[in-house]
């Protein structure tokens, strides 16, 4: 059985590495546009604290397969995935906020282990774990929380698929009846996996169907804290990933860099620019949680469009009237959380096999003609 | 007579054009210092709504010299000088301050003809003027103001030096009894011009002289305004420069392009870095003077070391006990305006002519053992 | 009358600025194509050495206009051309090769006084002008040869296009019947430039029509001669041009830059990378010619898609089926030099007015369906 | 005990990372000088084919050390060493010269089990293993080859340091008496370890000693052969390291990257530049020897300077007037093979313990007064 698979961000590797682990041939493709939502992310893998109670099954569902896929893929590659279980900090000056995130995550992490053990920390105790937290800041601590740089994770699982036989292509593809063409040459192939993030509506437009896939800029920035010529004089290695109450996170990695984010930015369409006031807007927002990282060095500002679909849920599943065709995109901001779950689900899908969660909110065409 | 002049910065420049100009064989030795405040700086040149008694007078002089200067630059070279009377916006949503500022300019404007007609403009005026204004801040206009791209004018001043036949020579220099060592190798010289910026004072105190020469650092960041391709829909060209009550300030080039700074750092020594709260504080000053820009593109923030000396005026004059070397720098933030109009006043110095402007003020040794 | 102008290269913007200074009612439309030839063009105005019999007609009147447009756009912009006349040499060491050269320019000067004076000049003559010229190359001197930066000579035309009115937009445009749709919007018009470069092929596809204009890469590097912080000890500013016998060139600019190129790479498309073999052969070319250069920096090499027609001859004219579209494309490696004057002619033809050079062998009908 | 470790490239990283280990308080200090050699460099561990007898013995044990070294490094951080052995290939198109080889490799082999297994392999065998590869090359394949990224083995030996408690810190350092100033602040240490690469002579020439340590520039190419964005469709990672005959070589990293070098320039001083000829010479040896690469993206050229001695040997052991002064340098290009080794012995000296590998021909006083 061939699939072909458009798109090589997180979704897409993730869908490649599990449709060529079980036996089907596969083709990526991937238009290297300017802009991957992969390229730009970091994530944070701790999903136990959201109040957003329709995001979180899945969310978790999805937190919980990591350990088991990064474990896997240890067997594939020699390339490091970048997953680090490093701890999550909820931070925050209320401490009704606190108190209530904490129930919330302690209820949850009893049926989900991947979280780890909960506590409520002080300040100074924060701070312990993540020095340059602002004093007045207590956090709920979430052992289980974890980071991953979505280029290595993106890295690891396509070349896993490429030491399982998986073919990698570069070039536009675009949907064509039974198969794709790419760069003018038709491909027949039994299933197509639409991985294309923010451009996945442009594809199946081709097909006359319309989903509701938009870019949502993201704007985030990168951080040097280095003592020594790229090296920090404390292990920022070990340093928990930061989520605040707003939108606004903070991660650390091993070398020295603190990763600060992002804009949620829509109606920008495919602009590919650092804009002022987005940059201004991560800056305060960072600083104003971590006023210890005032004097670090901007590194760089990356920009990214996440694919987010006008109800905020992933689309997955196949279309209705080319069920050939399945989608694998709209996760939103939630991408290096939730791509590599749902990439095994749809490789399930594409296969015709059961798949073990109910993926119903997700289909395609909630949207209409999808 | 030869004449050494270490440093081609602004200051170095117009001291090696002057000098060459006067007829002195002039050697220029630049060590090439990352950081040099030149090459980040892009200057405002009005000073006539300083509330800063102490530093009018000179710079009104220095401002009143620059159209002669730029005249006679382009009977020696074809390199642009970059200077341009745009007019100058004082923006303010206080209206007492403005009429303070109107009357204060009104009345040097009535001695100092280069400051051009004066006049308060309200809101909608002023964004004729500069569209992407503040919709509530009314200003003072002054016809006169004028910008200058420090790169650019140096540049010109040691072309036209060249074609006077000054010796351009890169290498670190060090004073050395009655001349210069230039990587290894001694220069005789008959007179020696410091015009070495913020790195001045380590220079003299191989000399055993202590000069109160620090490195103030700024950070001034570049905005795009594009519209197509580089190109701007609105003749940014004819955008006046705009000063605010606070130390920041806006101005456009004529490639789409708005330079918005600046920090004024102390302590920070010559460490060269783009900090988050740097950034930051740029950011959200010229936005909050300029919100049409929320969207322009960051395209670069550079980073210079100016040259404050500490009781913040220049310094200028021969060193006390060792009258062959003479110093220029200690400009602050206001060395674009200054230093031009100060090397040709060096110039004389170093060739021991009379000086047509009091520079007891300037004096080096009034920190003790200049 | 309403014109539309799609492009904002050096041919776009030279059509729009001829448009509106006609009076012509312009919009420009530019989608900020990555590869753009012009802004990555640096440009030999002397076409008087060709051997190319067919090229050199159209060549030596685009080089004739060249002094006037400049003079006239001094009149309606501030922004400098970037055009000089600073002579060129035709380098080689074979002295028949040279004697050749000097005999078929001498001839062609007595009729195109734009190409001012001609002489042969022995090896140390032609190093005298320009110092990293190889002992052993001889040259013909030919006193009007010109050079241009791309960037700078379209930034000038489409202010001065500006400034009599014509609207500049940014945005993704297609021919749409009667009109232009932009980015969604439909826009009218009497008539429509494309000037899309490498991409005109592309544009007129939508109605039908088969243009052969392909994409020729081109890579061209600039190198840094700077003695002092960007400033050379030599003014390069007066180095004239130079062209070997192969297609590689040099030229300098006033900021201590030298520009050596350009690969001339079919079928490439729009692969917008410097690869190892070009940046090699670059090199190798130009230190082969120049081995004074050997030790200047390698400041960046730029890539550039020229529009290459499949007879090498430019595309000028009305669609025979669609006589309101107008091309000005086609120019191959020459587009520095035809652009400006070829702009002119188009828009005389989109104005429906007599055209002063015939135009015959540009017909975009020669193509079959042009 | 204390120790002073100046210098924190690979050399520094590892004194450190060995005095650490075995209990000394340590002070790692570094300048962050623009040009460190280790961060430019990129690493063939393969000394077994060398003809110079004079280094072999040295850097055979330094190879057979780097296992053991990795592995224990693994239980003090998680950082990644990014050593691996991908086996070796010496290409070369004569016979008679590979057979040498073959012969002199499997000698060494005998009692070097590091080297792993020999083999003479055809042009067709050869490019299986390294696809670029001319044809006409055949090759002597040698197993236990390895290859190394200067930063990550750098910054896993720091980050093991640390973790045993060494303190980092940047600042300008300079010798006195008996310890170190650092940026004013004078430190007291039972010993002192100059790691200073290429500016080792001169921090050493303030206590009146001479040593001949001069910087060997190498400029060094990173090519791309990325298929679908950043991702080789064929696995780099395993491609084997390549040392023709000549001092330039290749290697291939997981990220669809290939290093090729590098330029051994001397008396260019500390001129960080990319230069014209540098960067011709770098790209014709590496495609001479793998034509394959011609069209792959030119990434990016580094710069680093080399410690070179004036005999070519390492300086390693106390200065004869100042027992407690330890240098570790002048490695020349073989630093990230020899540095790490050198490193643990040059911890020995320092603790006054017995030292391993006799280092009397590396004796700094060897110049006459070290």
């Amino acid at each position: 059985m061939r699939v072909i698979v458009i798109g090589s961000g997180i979704a897409g590797a993730s869908a490649a590495y599990h449709l060529a682990r079980r036996g089907a041939e596969v083709v990526v493709v991937d238009a290297d546009r300017t802009g991957a939502a992969t390229a730009a992310g970091a994530g944070i893998i701790s999903p136990w604290a959201t109040r957003d109670e329709l995001h979180y099954p899945f969310a978790a569902a999805a937190a919980s397969y990591y350990p088991e896929l990064v474990a896997e893929l240890g067997e594939h590659t020699a390339e490091e995935t970048s997953y680090a279980v490093v701890g999550a900090l909820v931070a925050s000056a209320d401490e009704a906020v606190l108190r209530a995130a904490h129930e919330r995550v302690e209820a949850r992490a009893a049926t989900r282990p991947a979280a780890g053990e909960v506590a409520l920390l002080d300040p100074a105790q924060a701070r312990e774990l993540f020095p340059p937290l602002a004093p007045e800041l207590a956090a709920v601590h979430i052992s289980g929380g974890a980071r991953v740089d979505g280029r290595r994770i993106r890295a690891s699982m396509l070349d896993a698929a490429r030491a399982r036989g998986a073919e990698l292509r570069s070039g536009h593809a675009e949907l064509d009846g039974d198969g794709v063409r790419v760069s003018g040459e038709s491909i027949a192939a039994d299933a197509v996996v639409v991985a294309a993030g923010a451009w996945s509506g442009e594809l199946v437009a081709a097909l006359g169907v319309r989903i509701d896939i938009a870019p949502q800029r993201g704007q985030i920035s990168h951080l040097g804290v280095a003592d020594i010529a790229g090296i920090a004089g404390t292990p920022t290695a070990r340093w928990p990933v930061v989520s605040p109450v707003s939108s606004h996170y903070l991660l650390a990695f091993p070398d020295a860099r603190v990763v600060v984010g992002a804009t949620r930015e829509t109606g920008a369409g495919f602009d590919h620019r650092v804009t002022a006031a987005g940059q201004a807007e991560v800056l305060e927002q960072a600083l104003a949680v971590a006023p210890g990282l005032r004097d670090a060095t901007l590194l760089e500002t990356r920009v990214g469009f996440r694919p987010a679909s006008a109800d905020g849920q992933p689309v997955l599943g196949p279309l209705r009237d080319h069920p050939h065709v399945v989608l694998a995109s709209g996760f939103g901001s939630g991408g290096l959380t939730l791509a590599p779950y749902a990439g095994s689900l749809v490789a399930d899908l594409a296969l015709g096999e059961p798949v073990s969660f109910d993926l119903t909110p997700f289909r395609p065409d909630r949207f209409g003609d999808g």
